[in-house]
């Protein structure tokens, strides 16, 4: 169902490869744009393929929800729902409901919560998640994971991993059972998350023990929940090396330029953020000296584009001028343009870094890159 | 600069026409989508014209206050501006002054007021309008006209004419003045706008007043604005007899799908309405047995398009049941993807206006047409 193939392999860990996906390739490293509810905010599939995009990550929780799953299924699922015949990955729900799900109660057996939309009761189990994911029919589910609210207490790290590594057993369990059953549910691959919090040694165990189970893939959670940067780049680094290189390496929700610089060469294959999409609807845009901010009173006269050199339509058709203006009245086409630009942004930024990967001078690459790139992020 | 050719004249006073313009000809009857402050909320140049569109309003009044004309003009101007390379029409801001500007003091000489974005001081006269709408460098500008409160107020409606047309006289010499010198300046052709309020006495006037000033064209103006829509109606009816046949002839401001079809079959060549936008942002989306509201939950599941036979991108890749999704998750996709189809279906509707014209049979189109369209508009 999806098969990770090592291209080229660099000094430092990183490597230029392609996943393979019922729903065609993907280059890697890749970025998924956001569609948390099974849309990129404002941006047509058509505009998202003009832009570079070859897959996107929703989020399962979300869409369990609202419309809920049995539903988009009955609607042929996901791919047709939203329109986007490229490969889909969505998100299970862990992060979720750790941050926004109110009255949650978390036990082994899974969690019970309200809805943050209606107040409804739900409950989520690494079974149910594995179904949800089917029935939506992506291409790659994410198991049902623990995350822990201190990533540096190690009592907290070690209980959320050893957690995640039991639901990654349930959840094995589930879509092995499913795959002899219909052939609709065989279609969706899973991956595992690794846990650990910042710690090396319960990151290697419980690597050890996920890599034992043989999922397609494996993601890096548990990162990017407060703590310090350094420590969130430190246990990054170590932390993709203890998993096994024939396979889909992924770091989660990470995904600053410079994110995707230093991930990109430690060999992790596979990103996602809401920070391209997010930042465009606040004015934030991307150019490869930095983020600018569109509403600055400076561009209301500059008739130069966002990037001069850039290709994407934005940058074609309109003015800085322009962009400040429509930010400034909060006109939606002025959301969409940012987000066009950035989105291509990032996906031109994934090239480059493929095409460094391929040549063997990551570093230079990397250096040049972090050289240049200033601003505020985020 | 701007020439009307009419193709075909139809019992009932309908006609199939040619607009040309600068930015190339504009089939007639023709409506413009309203991109108020330089853009069609949500929608790109390139959605625009795949919905079919060739010619838009915006609105120099606005632009005016922001962000600016001088600063569109050195910009490079309107169209350069907005990325829109087809024929822009901008209204004068009689009408916004009337319904927008705050501590407004309307003399002969022209308008003092305090802009509604941020208190600063404007003042607006027949001669600024056309000076701010050459800067903007547009194919069409309209002059500034005077608009009453009360169309049914003899008095009132008389004055506004009165003033209306003074106001014609001060843009022509203006225009006239300017012509003889840059070349930028002359550019733009400028419509005049009838006044008169309900009284067929009092249009008549007004019109062969105007007419005496041999404008390229004529827009009735001082409708909708409060009056019971059987008056609307014969106003416009007996309004557009009163202009000459061989000048483009403009509803301004009315366009409900209902309207398009009666107005066009009187004769009017020229319609801009803000409906097919702010309603696809309400999620009120059209189709040939009127329009539906996509929030409502019985499409929830619906796996069919908004109307199975229309060609839009909106049809073509998505089902109401999508719709209604992004509608209840307020998700920024909805509103564009509403925008497309609603446009669309108003340049397909013109479509089927201009062929009934053609054909010699408007009025069994008009009865079949408003036989099957039903339900809420406006």
């Amino acid at each position: 169902m999806i098969e990770m193939e090592v291209l080229s392999q660099c000094a430092g860990g990183g490597r230029r490869g392609r996943l393979q996906t019922l729903h065609g390739p993907v280059e890697t490293p890749a970025f998924m744009p956001v569609g948390t509810y099974g849309s990129v905010r404002g941006l047509t599939p058509a505009q998202l393929r003009e832009a570079g995009v070859e897959m996107l990550l929703a989020n399962s929780y979300h869409l369990a929800l609202r419309p809920g799953a049995e539903n988009i299924s009955k609607l042929g699922g996901l791919h047709s729902f939203m329109g986007w015949d490229g490969p889909i990955l969505t998100d299970s729900g862990g992060y979720q409901l750790f941050s926004l799900a109110s009255s949650v109660k978390i036990a082994e057996e899974g969690a019970v919560f309200r809805s943050h939309i209606d107040g409804a009761r739900f409950e989520l189990s690494p079974e149910s998640c594995v179904r949800v994911q089917q029935l939506l029919g992506v291409d790659v589910g994410m198991v049902f994971d623990a995350v822990s609210a201190e990533p540096g207490d190690r009592d907290s790290a070690a209980s959320a991993a050893a957690r995640t590594l039991r639901w990654a057993c349930r959840s094995k369990a589930e879509f092995d059972r499913s795959e002899t059953e219909a052939a609709q549910a065989s279609k969706t691959a899973f991956f595992a998350i690794m846990q650990g919090g910042l710690f090396e040694d319960l990151r290697r165990e419980n690597a050890a023990a996920i890599v034992e189970l043989d999922f397609p893939g494996y993601a890096v959670g548990g990162l990017s929940v407060g703590e310090a940067r350094e420590e969130t780049m430190e246990t990054a680094e170590f932390s993709v090396a203890l998993l096994p290189e024939a396979k889909v390496r992924y770091m989660m929700g990470m995904g600053t330029p410079t994110d995707l610089v230093c991930l990109s060469g430690w060999g992790y294959d596979l990103f996602d953020c809401v920070i391209p999409t997010r930042n465009a609807r606040n004015g934030s845009l991307f150019t490869a000296a930095g983020a600018i901010s569109i509403r600055n009173s400076r561009y209301a006269g500059d008739d130069t584009a966002v990037e001069e050199s850039c290709g994407c339509y934005c940058c074609a058709n309109f003015s800085r001028a322009y962009l400040h203006h429509l930010a400034k009245r909060k006109e939606m086409l002025g959301a969409t343009l940012a987000s066009i630009h950035n989105v291509y942004f990032y996906q031109s930024l994934m090239g480059r870094i493929r095409a460094a990967l391929e040549s063997g001078r990551y570093a230079d690459f990397r250096a040049e890159f972090l050289d240049r790139y200033q601003g505020v992020e985020q």
